[in-house]
């Protein structure tokens, strides 16, 4: 196998397969261990096709990686050391930009970060804004959103045109950058979101926005989530589409980031609010035509003089001590003690009540540990992380094993979402080994039956992953 | 049969067998026409679930009708009269807001009209912007886009939630308002733009936007297609996404709109511009804050003053004497002789070369005709009309029978445009009896293969439609 796969990619690197050289593709960015049987580094998307062809063949299990800085574990192969693993990291050759078009086809190894600096220089930017940077193809097939998925949307929003490599190498090539093409099925949204298991992503053509010439950030303290909601549609009337970010801290997230983060400034000076709300508008035009950070601070003293309840204080924050404390939160936390970190979303008009009620029950059934929440309340996100000391947890709760405390609070708070509030067990982190009983548990079954038909449509051996 | 029905759906009129009752479903609003069975107006989901049922128990297939605005003779039963109408006119109770969470459920049948006059008491409005006045179910099934998809996107990516009846009665409901899920496959992706070939949409949960507070209004005297793509472009940088419409009409259109429209003023006194631009900008921003007037007419004056080549005119148009005239295009061109009415994509960046070319293409092999054409420039859509007299048509062009010579013209035009632009045969339309052929020539293999697996799995005894 190992030459076969040489055969096909013959390039100094292509095929790993000493220990130390499959570590780095085994190990997850904070979550995911396995070991892979080789690591395949293939250069072009007809590359792609010929291994898997050849593994599919043979009958050799493939898993594909991406930047690898998945959250639920589904970036690194499995355990059994059977998996070849196909690393895009050097299908990273085409950014063509087309800026007549606004759009640009890009291969999918390319890493966010990348294609952003390629965009720059026309003055334009693929606008999905996160934390980590990954490689376009796993953007697409994990439906990234990020902090500014209100302004923008997430990947599916902005994706034109696609092509997959199937698991017996066949090449579905729509590369179309066409906006409006209404010809029955949409092809591409079956392999968005789906976690790369109906295909591996070679190419997208992606549609980009100009680059906002302006920006204008404030900070927010909100006496409960009542008031945060209550912001949020006022700014949305207020100032309508500027509204790119609004982002809510809650107090024990806020304080533990101010214990442990780096070169952090206190932005209330001591004054913990229950929530901080991150708020930031952009916009293309330039100061003279339509002063950001006027408008923001026009439209936040409206709101209060309106007489809306539990706002604490406003501030402007030019100097993005709220961006700085925010990107520290989940560093942070881990010096506090364990962290279970869920990734959840509710209809957004009931994010207030939902993180209420999480920090009731596990005060009730879990009261040792403390709910350190932050999300994206424009679009109903929200990292909702517990937090625990091992020393406090009383007698009995390990008695499930290791991961048996863990996974019961897990359990009670995905029930806790999805049955009771409408929610998502998993918002913008896809699925993978750590919420796949979720899956099995809350998707319905419509869905699990498509999802079946599709991967015999498109896997009809099942020898994908 | 008949009487199954009526048991089914007792209400008054719930199911029509009178030919007087039935015709005006059985004929379409321009093209369509067929004969039905029955018409059932069931006023539920339960009520479509069993009607869809029953059919499917007796082997007798249905067609759904909507709004019957349809343009690809979709919209209408076959000719056999074997098929039962479900017309989903009286599935129109619910219209659910929730200002909060800025999204609303809407029974399938409500009509767009309905539903903005609900929406506008909040101060919102469902964004997509069209000629007709289709029911919310229809809209789905063919992921309208309409005028403003540049600022909005199209119904896909305004969709949150969705409600289907699959063949056999199965009701598939995820309604759910959330903005964020990525739980593995988005299934309510599939029945967008399938024309409602795998189940009947019964509710649909769609995010909608804050009612814009001011619109400006621009027409631009354009000499060619580049001077037109290169306004978008500068367009997009200068005002950004406050961009909301961005139309052109060819000379050809306009000078035939003028002669046969219903009170209409030229608004360039007699110069036919060979492309007339109409440009709308929207904001939710009151002009105290941004005045849209002004930021118009600077951006065009910069544009031309920064040396744009082609552009010969500009006009800023608040009494909207250009929408008078856009509206009123297709209704005038019928006036002027036969038309065939193409509606077609390409890669924004082509639509001038596009449209030269198929100008080319007609005078060549159709001299006796003439392209008039208007679309949606800035998302690369275009309606492409040739209209003829047929005192003009030389002998030996209608040998291929009544509809050969429309038939032949657009085979030519469909290949210029999908093989040769990369683009789309149908772009907003849909697909029906009037572009069918179109379909089993050029949506790819993959893509037909997963939507036979989609109705295998889906609708397993082909009872549907």
């Amino acid at each position: 196998l190992i030459e076969a796969l040489r055969a096909v990619v013959p390039e100094t690197g292509g095929v790993l397969v000493e220990a130390s050289d499959r570590q780095p593709y085994e190990t997850g960015w904070r979550y995911g261990r396995g070991v892979a049987r080789a690591v395949v580094r293939p250069q072009t998307t007809e590359q792609v096709a010929d291994v898997l062809r050849l593994c599919h063949e043979r009958g050799v299990r493939v898993h594909a990686i991406g930047g690898n800085t998945g959250l639920v574990g589904a970036s690194n192969p499995d355990a059994t050391g059977e998996q070849v693993v196909v690393a895009l990291e050097r299908l990273r050759r085409t950014i063509d930009i087309d800026p007549v078009d606004r759009t640009v086809l890009v291969d999918g190894g390319v890493l966010l970060s990348q294609l952003n600096a390629a965009l720059a220089e026309h003055g334009l930017v693929f606008p999905i804004d996160l934390g980590a940077d990954p490689q376009i193809g796993g953007m697409v097939v994990t439906n990234t959103g990020g902090t500014s998925l209100l302004k923008y949307g997430d990947v599916r929003h902005n994706l034109l045109g696609l092509e997959v490599v199937l698991a017996d190498g066949t090449v579905v090539s729509q590369l179309s950058p066409l906006r409006k093409n209404n010809t029955g099925l949409d092809l591409k949204q079956v392999f968005v979101g789906t976690s790369g298991a109906l295909g591996v992503v070679t190419r997208a053509v992606l549609q980009v926005v100009p680059l906002p010439r302006q920006r204008a950030t404030a900070l927010v303290a909100a006496a409960d989530g009542a008031a945060v909601l209550a912001l949020l549609q006022g700014l949305e009337r207020s100032v309508g589409s500027a509204l790119t970010v609004f982002e809510a801290i809650h107090g024990e997230a806020y304080r533990a980031t101010l214990r442990h983060g780096a070169n952090l400034q206190d932005p209330f000076r001591g004054a913990v609010p229950t929530y901080t709300v991150l708020v930031e508008l952009t916009s293309t035009l330039d100061a003279a035509q339509l002063d950001l950070e006027e408008l923001l601070q026009n439209a936040l003293v409206a709101h209060v003089e309106a007489g809306a309840e539990g706002i604490d204080d406003v501030l402007m924050d030019p100097k993005g001590l709220g961006w700085a404390l925010r990107h520290q939160i989940s560093e942070s936390l881990r010096h506090e003690g364990t962290v279970l970190g869920l990734d959840l979303s509710v209809p957004r008009s009931r994010l207030a009540a939902f993180s209420a009620a999480a920090r009731d029950l596990v005060q009730a059934r879990f009261p040792f540990a403390t709910v350190c929440d932050f999300g994206h309340w424009g679009d109903g996100g929200t990292h909702l992380n517990v937090v625990w000391r091992e020393a406090d947890v009383p007698e009995g709760f390990h008695d499930g094993g290791p991961e048996g405390l863990k996974h019961a609070m897990q359990d009670a708070l995905c029930e806790l979402c999805v049955a009771q509030f409408g929610g998502s067990f998993s918002a913008e982190h896809g699925v993978g080994p750590h919420n796949q009983r979720f899956y099995d548990r809350y998707v319905d079954g419509p869905t699990q039956r498509v999802m079946a038909a599709l991967r015999a449509a498109l896997d009809p051996t099942g020898a994908w992953k």
